[in-house]
């Protein structure tokens, strides 16, 4: 094989990189846990009739296929393009078994065959978290989403250095009652347009509604003001009613966001903003909508988001109406990862390498080895009896903190950064807290 | 969408099954961290030129190609079918930014056209580790692979009460220099049909020896003892030369396997068995070959082997020697959870459940939560305000050991298993240690 040549879209990343994707995702499932999600994993595959009916997304679906397929291989498979579609399967499929509300979480692969261009992959990790429940959901839940994926955020951006994320809330119930109140009757296709909003600017909104959707001056004007409106506080509804218009629905919308808004603001204050332009295209939601963006990076578009859907799932007699987010894990860290932006301490998990005298005395410094082991310390044994000075520089390679000389004779302990060596005993000795991993920095700051 | 059903081949696991999984994974992955192993992950895909060169598994590969795939989308893709392909390439494809020898670890789905059977997936997950060098890789690493692997399986029995595990080792040069010193040129033919020894019998064995091969019956005869011999000490090498072949090879390999029986005797005794039928059948192994079964499930078949290849890869001027074991974690997994073998004491990762007095007061559970989060409890609120005799079957249903009444006003957390209730402060109180998470039985027996 001549070397062979990455594929565009399909990011993979070197050690180091994988040690810091897996600290993330350490911090994001334990976080989750903490909220009380339970994990589960579906198959990578899903009929393809089921991953065709979302509309326009069926273009950019992989179809699986058997090399040699035959008659018993009737069921056409494709690759699942988010873990929405395959959990409201699972639901449905499980329902005689799960407890409801039903919180789950799941962190997987997924695949779309879009163009790959920074931001946008064809296979990609998320994290998702859902809260459903069986025939009704309580609203309290839209807002304590949020919160979860706040928490989630503010470790990330303390213990590791990412950059805070800035969460963008707003209710569709708001704006569909808001152009109800207009007059308006196809609220989904102002929607659409209305969502172009950061993309195309106000005015050339302003003009499709009125060119395509047939809309006044006026009434155009209306939207475009709405979805101008944004605030980290509650001060939204005020802006909201001086544009003067009634509606129920809109009320409606109005209180379920200035909720989310009050509580989210009092846990951390200024990261959530209620943006009245946030539209989620053309998914399913029915109320709450969350967009998140790095706050420094946001032309990378919103890394995390989600909603409340009144019908995740049904088989015509249940209906599980359910509330979500997912998280961009490649999306947020390839970037960060390719351009060296976080990076770990060493490439390999040891925080030791126990030094080897000769080939005959290999067996003692696996001794040693298994000793450090037992008390959970990341420990590797020199692969070859090189002179000390290699062996050293084996460490150095691999960002290795600590070499162990005279296994099992003379036992002591060197850190290569200072130079610094000391009797120890394998039986007792440990590394610092702060060496038995690899640390993570961003931007030349570790943590 | 009616009520869909599984797709056969595909396993999936209800909340308390993906508990057990994630236990069982922790402690793999960090047994391999201990070893200093590196994380990596390659993508699902491959071209499919690769994956179709080994052989007869390409009747195996899933293809997967775009629904709309156009001129662009030259390059036919496959999912891999193992972690050693994507490896190799990874290998070749990073060679100048890692560091020989590389330990690298891969946990991963993935996929093979398969007849579905019991201990057969389309889809499972692998858990790969190896080590590989540039140019040359020493003989003690094919020692040590297998002590990784031992480590891991006696953890998964001690901390998880799954099944222990006898590994199985041969070495291919010991049959290959045994099958010369008789005189055989088509050594690989001659082990290819010793491969069936399990499944035929000794007898059909050498019919296809003498019938297919053109072995006389001595030879035959001769081949097939050797299979027949094991022995969990290094009384094997007599048993070998009892037979009277001479060959500088079979020396070798008699050699390499003794070395590795008796380190690994004294890691952990009995555990290890020299099996001289053992061949990996078609798999591109040179030297030291491993299996593993769980005692009392040997109908499973092997659940996890490896190997020594002189040729992991090679980019015609480099090549890189490799030497790896590869975990069948779905094949040991399924069986026992989906017959209940294996199973968690609850299906969700909350320790408690904080009751709600009424929907006015849910903003004081929340601060509760927080605070028992803030220790790393896990810890959800209570959907409803319900009667607490309803709240307490919620957190009965789904395993939650503890609720919590009286959220900032009078709090008190009850043991529902014992009805034990006792007054407790939110910045104080914690779980025993062994009620934090769920606790894994097997067979009924609590760890």
């Amino acid at each position: 094989m001549s070397r062979p040549k990455p594929l565009s879209g399909f990011p993979e990343f070197l050690p180091a990189g994988r040690i810091v994707e897996n600290r993330v995702l350490e911090i994001v499932t334990s976080t989750f846990e903490l909220h009380g999600f339970a994990p589960i994993e579906t198959r990578a595959v899903e009929p393809l009739s089921q991953l065709a009916r979302k509309g326009d997304i069926a273009k950019e679906v992989y179809v699986v296929r058997r090399l040699h397929a035959d008659a018993a291989d009737a069921d056409e498979l494709g690759l699942h393009f988010d873990l929405t579609v395959p959990f409201a399967r699972y639901v449905l499929e499980n329902a005689g078994h799960l407890a409801f509300p039903f919180r789950r979480y799941q962190v997987q692969k997924v695949w779309r065959g879009e163009r790959p261009q920074e931001g946008r992959y064809r296979e990609f990790t998320q994290a998702d978290i859902d809260i459903v429940g069986q025939d009704a959901l309580a609203g309290h839940h839209d807002v304590e989403i949020p919160l979860v994926a706040l928490d989630v955020f503010e470790k990330l951006h303390r213990d590791l250095g990412l950059p805070p994320v800035q969460l963008h809330v707003n209710n569709r119930k708001l704006a569909e009652g808001f152009y109800r109140g207009l007059g308006i009757e196809d609220t989904a296709g102002v929607l659409q347009r209305v969502d172009k909003f950061d993309k195309v600017g106000p005015d050339a909104v302003t003009q499709l509604l009125t060119a395509e959707m047939g809309l006044s001056e006026a009434q155009a004007r209306a939207c475009v003001s709405l979805a101008g409106i944004s605030a980290t506080d509650e001060s939204f509804v005020d802006d909201v009613r001086a544009l003067g218009v009634e509606d129920p629905l809109l009320d409606a919308g109005l209180e379920e966001l200035s909720a989310l808004v009050r509580v989210a603001r009092r846990s951390v204050p200024d990261r959530v903003v209620a943006d009245l332009k946030i539209a989620r295209g053309l998914d399913y939601y029915t109320g709450t909508v969350y967009e998140s963006f790095l706050v420094g990076s946001e032309k990378l578009g919103s890394v995390a988001s989600g909603g409340r859907y009144d019908s995740l799932a049904s088989d015509g007699r249940l209906t599980f109406p359910g509330v979500g987010y997912s998280f961009g894990i490649t999306r947020i860290l390839a970037p960060l990862i390719s351009k060296g932006r976080i990076t770990a301490s060493r490439s390999v998990p040891s925080a030791v390498l126990v030094a080897v005298d000769a080939e005959e005395s290999r067996d003692q410094a696996i001794a040693v080895a298994g000793a450090l082991r037992s008390r959970d310390i990341p420990v590797e044994v020199a692969p070859k009896a090189d002179k000390f000075g290699k062996q050293i520089r084996y460490a150095e390679r691999r960002g290795i903190p600590f070499v162990w000389f005279g296994a099992g004779y003379d036992d002591s302990v060197k850190d290569i950064r200072t130079g610094a060596q000391t009797a120890a005993d394998p039986a007792i000795w440990s590394p610092p807290d702060g060496d038995l991993r690899a640390s993570v920095s961003m931007d030349g700051n570790e943590r």
